[in-house]
């Protein structure tokens, strides 16, 4: 396995990934599609409004999620994985896979 | 893919994943194998002594680390990943190929 030499793109990958709600909201972008913020927030069980939107804002700016306006009336505003969010898809199923297996140590 | 309520199996599996430092630690003893605290701190380049003995009780706690004491002379402490903890590599690996294919979005 790789080293993990501090700001390295394993280190820069492990950082996005561990940050608080970071992996659930991916979770549900994945499972969901392009979904609207408030949808979001009943998606992901606790996380705040102002916590949404500056996640939502810095997976932005990885390029890992877009954000798509439509001027419609109200306008509709959703966001979803870009390409390369999408490659994130293959990490939540091995955690997926992980959390089934860790079960009884996780209800411990 | 599964729902994720909060409290549950993936819940708390994501939430201990994501963790600051939690997953580089786990990738250290993945990757080394039964480790000393000190060597940890070198491994784990820019973790505190405190903070890393924090880590690693509570992933004891977790059932996902195990400590060892050896009654030598000096006495030897090392730390490494139970049968459980090592079900983690699987993670590790999905996150490793994630870094690769990432690395031009985690490097602009």
């Amino acid at each position: 396995m790789l080293e993990i030499a501090k700001g390295c793109p394993l280190d820069r990958t492990l950082r996005l990934l561990s940050g608080e709600w970071t992996v659930h909201l991916l979770w549900a972008l994945s499972s969901n599609g392009p979904t609207r913020h408030g949808e979001l927030r009943r998606l992901v069980e606790g996380i705040s409004s102002k916590v949404l939107t500056q996640k939502l804002r810095a997976l932005e700016a990885s390029g890992i999620v877009f954000r798509s306006y439509e001027a419609t009336v109200p306008p509709k505003v959703t966001y979803g994985l870009t390409e390369q969010g999408q490659k994130v898809d293959r990490v939540l199923r091995s955690i997926e896979e992980l959390a089934v297996e860790w079960q009884p140590a996780a209800s411990s």
